[in-house]
């Protein structure tokens, strides 16, 4: 109702709670369903919670014959995206996370103000886990096409190691501070989860990094993470392994394994 | 910092939280703070508590020498309008409420729904109180110029008395219901706001139901309440004193009075 | 190649020279095939010349189960809609011509200049023929419901029937006048058919003065000319028959009867 | 006129022929005149008739005490913008010009179709003169960060330098390929201009490879031509130097002195 009631400002369109039958024909699902963590409660347990939302949810989708895009938007979302795609017996390409999507946009958004740059120019992506052992893929960091030191520097920022590890701190910590605040973040994933489901309505083979099951990118092998892939309407289309250092692989493999050993706890 | 992480999905702006000194050179001000109504309070309770954060907020406004537009949108925002109007100093027209535009707005989606039609080809206001008594103008209303009673019937719907009075009633209580079921009205209400920004920057001079000071339209006169109106880069350029019929010209006449006995009550 | 070359600024999209068996699947043909009248040559000339061009062309099409709405824009634009719904075979609610939505579009423009208001709060049409019989409805022009005399007083407008006679004429011979400046129009009517091709894709039934075949309203039968009509993903959904005055209704039929007399001198 | 009558289908503007008196508080001035190319006349010849309407154009914008950036969008473009500069006496950076803004719109718009990417994703530039001795900026070109070579790899494009060769063969030859199908580019170059004024009235900080006067890059010292810059409302705010190899470097090198000895024949 609220939204509808923004309808003569906008164009005309139905807006509606539908039950599981409408998805039959629908492009795109987005599951947002799952509980927050709180208070005293492990990661495992929220784990569980979330998981057990999901085996209730998923295979009401699965019978329907859905045949258009999954987008996963709950937490953790890595873990929830594979278990998507094993509760539905869909296609790999066709369950996504939005995965670091909103990670990358924090980091180019700092980056651009610490540059005075537009953000849309500074091209960083941010790998592995959405959460505490993701990855900022520095080395291919860059400002059209200018290597992200040599951009610092032309700006005048010369400490780029305690800058950088600054930002990425920053971004990192992006969330709990909102929530903090603010008890939520919206607005940034919602920013998010458009772009992600216009770039499938539309065809548009643009690059997100969202989260998807990899296959031998990095030696990781049989894990879903977000590493950019060229997205279109049949989801992932393409895996773009962009250049990381040694070290930001490394850190990428123990991203995986952390998630391997996660997804090793969960009964489907 | 929410609404910045979307900032490379959009493009460049700055948004940060400012103090009083930001708004000396700034085009419009929203003040969108007041308290909500708590179960056992009486409407005068709340006008007394918000009045007394207007009495904080306006002079501090008023002060940095303002020459843009101030937006009311709390509640009850045909009173805080016209305390703003007081408090500030500032000439009548660059003081308006949000008013009933999303009033007229929930009640053209209604009948877009209702006739099957695009609900920006049905012109129809909402005048009065933003409130219980306010009273739509059912006898302006048309849908592209053909009468409302004409354009339903050709449509297919012959009760006319009944439908109207259904929805009115849903229109009126819309707010109770968003409420009851999500606690607050978020998404209607900012794309309103949005459409008046967007009015007085664009200087339109387009005709928008917002409160505002009457002075003599139908018999009105010292109260702030919606009436439409020509809006542009000055605020409220113009009255469009739409035709009403004689019983609804009186509703809107007790609407005026039943506002003009609550700003009585008030100590400025 | 030439609005290819923008895409990098806009989104991604395909754009290119299809042939006929392209057109099995699109939402919506536009043909906009047809000459221009030359300097010696009567109308019907013209008439002639770009009914041959319709032959050659509309058959192509129907023979290729087009399942979509053929939108007609080229002149005489109403006597070409007929033509097309004749030769297509299509269900005459999915051939519609653009009629006069230009022409309307001008009258809104002229009109919110006149009375320095936004022009999409005035409501008017121009209905009948697009070319020199067509009728512009004054009696049901209104802005945002406050009739279009009382309007004009409002805003220090007294000769009502000159400054009327006088934007009637100017937007009668905008054509001619932008014709003669710079040998066509392309801006406004590019605008008008991007507009009716939106409001067919998005299913908008928002109401649009197109050409289309008439059954019975104002005592017109089966002549193709523009009244205002809900429009939607199945072309025209509904005639909306708006209030005309007796001069009006009669301009209205003698425009209908000159359309009537030129399809009686074609053959198909 | 013609583009007024949109207005309806947009939203208010006023859109006027304006005098010089028009420019001086003017956000941004662009200069379009200018003569073509006519059979069997040298390309100095049009220098030397565009060189003479810029004397009688320019110094009546300067006359006004113009605040605001002036965009040239006439050709040969680099040569005019740097007549531009010495004939209005505003500082360098608020005097740009159109430059290699579309070619390399062009360029991303092939490696996009090439790739079967985003063609937004596509991030590569070409240098130097807009007109024959252009550069493609080849070793600097990234698909997000991925160096264009691997990502055509990726991709099943194995013939590098052929397939390079001919993509900036025919982005070079686009515009003669169009003025010779229908005499005028106009879409590419509209959209060109209206993504610069966007980046300038937004404040926007991109990066945009504008014709504007080089020092000191690449050992080119005193010459307009287009090398990446970040833009905004000051006009050009700083060079971006993206990497060249040896190669690109010398022809870039090459450009600017073609350029150099056009200018040395130019009386001012």
């Amino acid at each position: 109702m609220d939204i509808s009631h923004g309808i003569p400002f906008a164009s005309p369109m139905k807006i509606y709670a539908g039950d599981y039958d409408d998805v039959a024909d629908a492009a795109i699902v987005v599951i947002s369903a799952g509980a927050g963590q709180k208070p005293g409660e492990t990661r495992l347990d929220l784990v569980n919670k979330n998981v057990a939302i999901f085996k209730s949810i998923i295979p009401e989708i699965a019978k329907r014959n859905f045949a258009g895009i999954m987008l996963v938007v709950a937490n953790p979302v890595d873990i929830l995206t594979q278990v998507a795609i094993k509760l539905s017996g869909l296609p790999e390409n066709r369950v996504i996370g939005s995965g670091t999507v909103l990670d990358s946009a924090r980091l180019r958004y700092k980056l651009g103000e610490h540059l005075s740059v537009d953000s849309r120019s500074v091209h960083a992506f941010i790998v592995g886990e959405h959460g505490d052992s993701e990855v900022v893929a520095w080395s291919s960091a860059n400002v059209s096409g200018v290597p992200l030191s040599e951009m610092c520097e032309m700006r005048g920022h010369y400490k780029h190691k305690e800058n950088t590890a600054e930002i990425a701190t920053a971004v990192k910590n992006s969330a709990y501070e909102i929530i903090n605040k603010k008890h939520a973040t919206y607005y940034g994933i919602a920013m998010s989860v458009k772009r992600i489901c216009e770039v499938i309505m539309r065809d548009e083979k643009s690059i997100l990094p969202v989260s998807h099951m990899i296959h031998g990118v990095y030696d990781i092998d049989g894990v879903s993470l977000s590493m950019p892939a060229i997205v279109g309407a049949d989801g992932i289309e393409s895996d773009i392994p962009i250049n990381l250092s040694g070290e930001e692989a490394l850190k990428l493999k123990e991203s995986a394994d952390s998630l391997k050993k996660i997804m090793e706890t969960i009964e489907l």
